[in-house]
């Protein structure tokens, strides 16, 4: 596969892979401008992962992936012990960009295991990129996948609050929640959403709303202390938010103020 | 009495009254610049009023009725019928700076009685002085009741969350939520303070945090969205916040997110 990542409701992707290139929206400059960074260096793919310029676990994930190939890319070397030793490194030090996001170690043991394949330096390479891209579609079918089962709840007329964001810039794709609700939106219901600010960095103002206004869908920018008031005036039939960590009774972790 | 306004908790009044002039503390430049104007002209208290320069209802009615002063004391006419002709106008001019401000009305209407006593243009002027003195002074003197009434309820140790601001800024004197916490401190109780930031226009994080450090009280600044976290992890003893309208059965309104 030479490249990877051109279709999103919203028409927009935080990454699109080129082949030998990585593309990176950078979603620090968002809604404002709307620029893209163009990439062959692992380093700068772990700069962006550091600054936020890439955001979202799922988003995380998938670029961590593809630093590791754009540094095997880089390797310049027939010899498989110094190629191990370098890719090696390359995986701890995206590792060690953003501590908290588990999908990123999940795509990075995915990339430790193709090394551990039999094959020369330039057929590791090959899938080190097969591996990566790999990642991307899984998680661009898993958040299609999130949509269609979510979508079914809800109803027709309905108003959903959302909080912090989970579209497709953090969750390649379709999103996670955000992905319910663009879904049901698509499937012809007449759905509006209110969107949270999400203080202090403002995902919700920043991301969500320029989103959902990509993808279509009517969206309020409401401050997080309206949500209660909205609640309670009834106006608000269904909330649906990510999670960072969602434990087996149902207990879930997520942003501060969910 | 030739001036008022010189005493606070916190070394700042919104409002200083010099006999023949108003100084007013500009709000919409705090916490970074420390604006004063000096003024004798009712207009630019009018204008101040309208632009949120002075804001909080008690400390606009107070700089409503010392617009009336200023207005009377330009009136330069000794023709009763004209002078009281100039003052109603001014008055309504006042009165229609601000529609929600209860404490304005009171207070101009305060102002309106004065001027239907008997006596010259000069003597009601001198009257509408006292009267706006005796409006400031009485806000002081509630101000540091509602402080002295309050505190008894807050303990030793006591960690206080608080919304928006109500401080000396809003309500001159030791402001009304934040009199009490500042009373509290003073008498030598170990209080903190969580202070929201206040969305949209962060009234908390400009204002509230400011007042509390210039009265030394400890004063944390959260996002209007942790409060239900800190609460939930009971590290909040006590909330404390102003109110827009109490009804006889206690419901009371105020800002969204209270």
């Amino acid at each position: 596969m030479n490249s990877y990542g051109n279709t999103s409701p919203t028409g927009h992707q935080p990454l699109k892979w080129l082949g030998d290139r990585l593309i990176i929206l950078d979603q620090t400059k968002l809604p404002s401008e709307e620029i893209y960074i163009e990439t062959t260096d692992w380093q700068a793919v772990a700069e962006a992962i550091k600054q936020l310029r890439v955001r979202g676990a799922p988003a995380i994930g998938v670029a961590g992936a593809y630093g590791v190939a754009l540094g095997a890319l880089s390797a310049s070397t027939e010899d498989k012990e110094a190629f191990l030793a370098k890719v090696n490194g390359i995986i701890d030090a995206i590792a060690a960009t953003r501590p908290t996001a588990r999908n990123l170690f999940f795509a990075l043991e995915r990339m430790r295991a193709a090394i551990e394949e039999n094959g020369s330096p330039g057929q590791l390479t090959e899938r080190l990129i097969e591996e990566a891209v790999a990642v991307h579609h899984q998680e661009v079918e898993a958040t299609t996948q999130i949509g269609l089962y979510g979508s079914e709840i809800v109803k027709d007329g309905w108003t959903v609050l959302t909080h912090c964001n989970t579209g497709p810039l953090a969750a390649p794709g379709f999103g996670t929640a955000l992905g319910v609700i663009i879904m049901a939106y698509r499937q012809g219901k007449h759905i509006s959403v209110y969107a949270d600010e999400t203080r202090p960095l403002l995902q919700g103002a920043r991301l969500t709303t320029w989103e959902l206004q990509k993808a279509g869908v009517p969206v309020t920018l409401i401050t997080d202390n309206m949500a209660g008031h909205f609640m309670k005036a009834g106006r608000i039939q269904c909330v649906i938010t990510g999670a960072d960590r969602i434990a087996a009774n149902g207990d879930s972790a997520n942003k501060i103020g969910t």
